[in-house]
């Protein structure tokens, strides 16, 4: 019998739960009969980090300095390393007034929204959407709208679609690019619209890059940056756990205009006092000595995408849909079969855990989210094998 | 000319920046003509952690595994060794199923406070109240309601005070015991007062006990957690940072019953994901091998609260009205003139940095908060030469 307790927030307890542990569930429910579980559910780095990047991380960790409180917004050293990056990723001047560390991208994007929207405001989503932002924003009393990116579009949103949508209440459109489920990375002109059309309707654009790095080529991911007026209303969000494959130490940033940087230690000092420093440490050395580990990484991890596609070309009825950084949106051949129910068979039968796209909002029963990032080569190429007589 | 922005939440503009480095740039126009800055202000353990604690901490940021995310609610070796402590604590049953982990303590108390109330709530805080309690309430537009904790009680608050202000949309008292500001430790029929007027009235008893291992002693510091029902309506809080001298690492801990915790689960997926892993690695560790140090460093700071008193008594009309564990509440002797010019006075031209009451709430303009933990003894002796004809 359950105890009963005092009443706790309707906004929590109407919540559903995180939903990474219920597919590890699934997973544990695998008997391993067609080989190691292939794990394509998180969006966790296949690889450790780079050993000077560990003995970097050792040695912070093991100094007294690191044990003591550090700057509200992050460490000096952090914050400057990292707007030098900023710079050369977007061909733009960023110094560290423009930059604030946080404890992980997931509270980046909480700040912001509490930043921009109190509850009763609405911030405007494309769908399928990340879930803890869906989660993040409700949690707060703030609605999400839904913004559907349609498949025929390439996953793609459209600004015109959200210029429809935008009401009294509406504070911000959160975007993610390369995105996360789908992979799809927004073109620079999708972007700027969606720029431009905030701004003319006096919200802010919220742009989470967490996947930037891994896409290819050298050309800034867009020109947003170079308009010498975007500290008007975009917040840059920007995880370092992927880059570097750190994200046990809980490293992500905010850009902004030096002022919102202001407004945002205020509620920084509220949820973290600081960002956890030994990883702080670290990093201001890895960003600009691990460049070249980077490009290695990101060159794996594009390669990988093409053995993904070669697998699943393998099985007719199953579509890759997009294809990006990090992550592919794959369409299953089960028509009117919820996609929850597929990816917990091919879990528990098979060894292969993906999420269903179901979890990434309305309309979204027929894909499943993989995270092709995670695994070595040779497990993607497996993935082929996995699939036969599903 | 600031850039015009788009409207940030009025909630967010409308709060005081954070204020610690308010306090930060009094101290730096010190000259230094008295001798070294004693900084008094923030709550930082004055000695650094324990060499074999920097070693574990060293070793686990330096493994890949630290690296990795880790469970949601903090990884199971340190909620297990965590439920062990307050078993010991407390005398009373606790199992790893009532302990999340999070990234400090403040986080600790944002999920609390988000769990149990949503904007358009109120929570009754004792004031002096810690001024992060009181922003981070406000921030998500739940009311914090004042409970005056007066000088003639020696700052504990009043149970029969608090039942008076409950209304509506009351859904907690938080309370920090020993307190910050002020050190008063609460007695124990304090605390089961407060419990039971929240049982009675249907709400929550937040229970923060930051400094709980610095009370001198080994009895329980209340007798709340062997109650059995005690899950229906307490939360406790905690936090690694003074009790291991390891701030910079940001961790903290929430006591709940077990079914409360899977909803604070939800909570922080969106907030943390998990808390920083190399910490939890080491902390894990730390709890039962570092039972003596623990009580050295309690002894010693007591050892301080003496030296303190002499000091102070030195000059008449400065009266310590509480000292508890870490910090004092000082009275200074300026009838009319607020607290927060003396403490810049103090930090400008004496190199003594202590926080004004004023800033811990209405009607607290006659003290100064001083956290005289953090300095050796030879520093907190010396404040009585530094008050000298001030």
């Amino acid at each position: 019998m359950q105890p009963s307790h005092a009443p706790i927030n309707p906004l929590i307890s109407g919540m559903s739960g995180p939903p990474i542990p219920q597919a590890q569930v699934w997973a544990a429910g695998y008997d391993g009969s067609h080989g190691p579980l292939i794990n394509l559910s998180q969006a966790v780095p296949g690889n450790p980090p780079h050993p000077d990047l560990l003995a970097r991380l050792a040695s912070a960790a093991g100094s007294a300095d690191a044990a003591r409180y550090g700057a509200i917004e992050g460490d000096m050293a952090l914050r400057s390393a990292y707007a030098d990056n900023l710079a050369e990723t977007y061909g733009a001047r960023f110094g560290p007034e423009n930059v604030a560390i946080t404890s992980g991208c997931n509270e980046a994007f909480a700040v912001a929204a509490m930043l921009v929207a109190q509850a009763g405001d609405s911030v405007i989503v494309p769908t399928p959407w990340y879930f803890n932002h869906q989660t993040t924003l409700s949690m707060m009393g703030i609605t999400p709208i839904a913004l559907p990116a349609l498949a025929e579009n390439g996953f793609v949103p459209r600004a015109e679609d959200a210029a429809a949508l935008i009401g009294e209440c509406t504070r911000a459109i959160a975007l993610v690019t390369p995105n996360n489920p789908t992979g799809a990375i927004y073109p620079r002109e999708t972007v700027a619209a969606f720029a431009q059309l905030c701004r003319e309707r006096g919200i802010w654009l919220i742009l989470d890059e967490t996947y930037r790095d891994f896409i290819a080529g050298d050309e800034p991911p867009h020109a947003l940056f170079r308009d010498e007026h975007w500290g008007a209303n975009v917040i840059g969000l920007y995880s370092f756990s992927k880059s570097y494959a750190i994200p046990g130490h809980r490293l992500g940033a905010m850009t902004a205009d030096r002022a919102i940087i202001t407004q945002i230690a205020k509620i920084l000092d509220n949820l973290q006092i600081c960002p956890a420093r030994a990883g702080q440490i670290a990093i201001a050395w890895a960003i600009p000595h691990l460049r070249d580990w980077r490009a290695q990484s990101r060159d794996d991890i594009l390669s990988r995408a093409q053995v993904f596609r070669d697998a699943i070309g393998r099985h007719p009825g199953w579509t890759v849909e997009t294809i990006g950084a990090f992550f592919a949106y794959l369409r299953h051949p089960f028509p009117g079969v919820d996609a929850v129910a597929v990816a917990e068979r091919l879990a528990r039968e098979r060894g292969v855990l993906a999420l269903p796209g179901s979890w990434f909002g309305p309309g979204q029963e027929r894909y499943l989210r993989v995270a092709f990032a995670n695994v070595a080569t040779a497990q993607v190429a497996e993935l082929g094998d996995r699939l036969g007589g599903f």
